[in-house]
């Protein structure tokens, strides 16, 4: 591959420039804060950034989104200190998730097979009452089911079936969920 | 599950909230800080805190620990950069313990069978003269038995056999110690 | 293991003690700097701290170099945000090689079978075009082929072979690249 040929394809960033110079300047540095571990102005930050954001939820300290404005979240969600969510893609949290500690959320991808490494990005869904634990990492175009959980550090470049437990990288079933 | 109806049993934090406010704002920062690269002070900040810590203790730069009363730490031990103590429950660092840069002790867990995600914690024991080598992750409950090694990036939650090797996520012993 | 018996063997930092200084204090956090995201002003840095590179290259923000002197990069090269080059010894990045957000890679490893825990340190030379995603980490002495991925979250203590794709812990070939 060339990088100096590199093409996004038909991708764009979905808001403004100063849009995106205010996020990454003001907004960022402060929902990522540790001296302002106040979660309610955090969401409402995230909010004036064009992030759909429900009732609550609430957002530990060093949270990182890449585009607020292609994250959608339900009501009573936890996203855990240092999480990191890269969404160059819609991202989408149903009620009742957790992410735990340094989960992150990956939304791009390249074409390795393309000559310049094209940009491909995909969609990450987080479906009701799943589980992703500290240090996991979910890559581009992955669906969780309802009530899934990825354990501490698993890894998946796939979609989890519901009311499943994963684990390892890449993560495998290892067991069903009982609620 | 619902997280609006999530509880902690009975779990406690082990010490009055001004203490965790002064460690979250004051001290833990300080302990991370890069600007201020000097072990012996961090030591004693720590110490200030309520953590037990031997002699010949090396501190680098961004170290976080949750909760310094729920740590102990023995004689000429490491602690690597960015390490990540997260220790809600009891972490016990034995003599001559390495924890390179960026590991990842987590002691929360959540009982994901039960409706309210119930937090369970569990204590950390890391034994004499292991290694926990770069970016490995440890979860609640583990004992890392005497002189093991969890190899570059090797994810475990469960207990690490005496003077093995062990590698992967999930990690499996690979080979034998010979000291 | 002993580790305040711990020795260096014959290794050297190479470089004199006010470079490593000025390089900790004002080089490292300049470069790693979010608020200065101007990639060829950090690319200017780290050649004057010794750091051979070509033209074209991109680094984000939050990148981080152990050792300048020790860091040759060629042309068209991305280095993502959050990236750590933890050259205790060389690393070598050939033209076009893209290593994604939040990788790390890992020179610096020790004897677990001598009782002074010895430093061994080995370089890590990523061939051209070649791509290492996200949240990767690669150890010791590899060498990752021309051309060769890999995947979000893969952990490699073994070279890879060229035209290759990897994924998991540890990193499995999965299949062939086609370019």
């Amino acid at each position: 591959m060339q990088l100096n040929k590199y093409t996004v394809g038909n991708y764009t960033p979905g808001a403004p420039y100063w849009q995106q110079l205010l996020w990454y300047f003001i907004g960022s540095p402060l929902v990522q804060s540790y001296w302002l571990p106040i979660s309610s102005l955090k969401v409402l930050l995230l909010r004036a950034f064009g992030a759909k954001i429900g009732q609550g939820v609430r957002l530990k300290p060093g949270v990182r989104v890449k585009f607020p404005w292609r994250l959608i979240v339900g009501d009573y969600v936890w996203i855990g200190e240092d999480a990191w969510i890269d969404n160059l893609s819609l991202v989408t949290i149903e009620d009742h998730v957790c992410l735990s500690q340094g989960v992150y959320l990956c939304t791009g991808n390249h074409d390795w097979n393309h000559p310049d490494f094209q940009l491909i990005t995909a969609p990450i869904h987080i479906q009701e009452g799943s589980w992703i634990a500290a240090k996991a990492i979910i890559g581009p175009g992955v669906t969780v089911g309802r009530a899934a959980v990825l354990t501490l550090g698993g890894v998946t470049g796939t979609s989890l079936e519901p009311m499943t437990i994963y684990a390892g990288n890449p993560a495998q079933a290892i067991k069903q969920r009982k609620l």
